[in-house]
């Protein structure tokens, strides 16, 4: 990005903002610290706040009490989920799912039992990723079933700080076996970047989004037409992640703290 | 492949014939019918015959063992397995395996317990593909292990006759999630052929392939210079699989049975 669109897009009014969860408030469940007084100030600044999550092992209930839990009380309309895109997109098509995914985001979905086709939902199951349940997945898209990926995040840091697998390396699995291509409902989705944009009530070009993975959070709400994105060295965070994008973040920031100071003018 | 290039490669005189086993000559374990009859007639007509597969569920000692049992007597030497490809790439590059395999790969490989760094090998592990198992390989190749893939089929036809995930989809996994590319060394490796061809002491010009993987039996063969390459309607061929490779197969047979004829002449 060069330093002259960086000047035009932190100089923008920004009127709502956007945050990941994992790896930039929380950090294995508990609150990354300053987490919850830089929320905090950005709500006493009037700053609507939305938060947008690729996470697919709870259920949106879970990850609503996960948040207050560590020191973040949310609304839940104000959280946005792959599964809530996933359910959408199975009713407006006239899908069932066929879930691949944590038994515990079962409660997102609606009960199975209706004859209508099946479609193939891959979330990150865990070591719920059996070579048997993999297989019975790709068997469906050899069939011809839609394909629809909750996230297709590489990576995440796991609870001992290590970087593992995450849903969208099964995805790639089963793109390249079945040559289904997926229907990607999280981020970098545009699609989900505009529902949590609308939740906020502003204009993207208005919005900013914090996250900690560069090219699912802060690629993609650039390409999603969000005016700023900032990359925190927190959670999944490795040295270098901003080269390896384009877009090219706003800003590299120390850690949620540090992005609240941007967003409020009082630093840099 | 354009009727004239048809012509000329079927033209040539065959020295030697390389055949893939599964769905080739064999099927859940048993001769496809007619099979040993025509492998026997190709030796008759004292052309020497190798035989390579990319299955690496099995060591190399069951590979003959089970030709036999099926009706297919067979020299080890005239057998090519990518298990033997990776223990010399092993050797000649100074590393140690991390095998994700299936278990009875084993014995194809040294014994552990070298202080040499670590490449990550895989093969088709079958239900042993868990995710911690999986994990585990991408922890190596993040933090800089080679990537070796014994094969990169993207499926299988299983005992049940229906498709299956093969190694392919795991190692699209992998590379995926590590950013690390893999080197292939079973078909469609050109090196792989090579060595399958060398075996035959024949020149890649007078030698022809059969398969039931268009990919990397067929366009693979003839991407590594072999004269002409067939396509077997069993195993797990699907209607229009000839279509979706670059190069065409030199033709397209019902069986091991007629693609010996056509390659004796009796037939076409």
């Amino acid at each position: 990005m060069t330093a002259a669109r960086a000047a035009a897009t932190i100089g923008i009014m920004v009127t709502g903002v956007l945050l990941d969860i994992a790896g930039v408030l929380t950090e294995a469940g508990a609150a990354l610290p300053g987490g919850p007084e830089a929320v905090a100030r950005l709500r006493e600044a009037g700053l609507p706040v939305g938060y947008l999550t690729n996470t697919t092992r709870k259920p949106k209930r879970r990850v609503v009490e996960d948040l207050a839990a560590a020191g973040y009380p949310v609304d839940p309309r104000a959280v946005t989920t792959p599964a809530a895109a996933a359910v959408e997109w199975l009713r407006d098509n006239g899908y069932a799912p066929h879930l691949l995914s944590h038994p515990d985001l079962n409660e997102d979905f609606p009960a199975s039992g209706s004859d209508r086709p099946v479609a193939v939902v891959v979330g990150d199951a865990g070591e719920a990723f059996t070579y048997a349940a993999l297989n019975a997945a790709f068997r469906h898209l050899a069939d011809g079933a839609p394909f629809l990926a909750l996230a297709a995040n590489r990576v995440f840091s796991d609870a001992d700080g290590v970087l593992s697998l995450d849903a969208g390396a099964f995805v790639a699995a089963l793109d390249y076996a079945s040559g289904t291509a997926p229907i990607v409902l999280g981020k970098p989705s545009r699609a989900f970047f505009d529902r949590a944009v609308e939740s906020l009530g502003c204009d993207p070009g208005e919005v900013a989004m914090v996250g900690d993975d560069a090219e699912a959070d802060v690629a993609g709400a650039l390409r999603a037409g969000i005016a700023q994105a900032w990359l925190v060295r927190t959670g999944k965070y490795r040295d270098g992640d901003e080269d390896r994008v384009d877009p090219a973040p706003t800003g590299v920031v120390a850690d949620i703290g540090e992005a609240v100071d941007r967003l409020l003018g009082g630093a840099g």
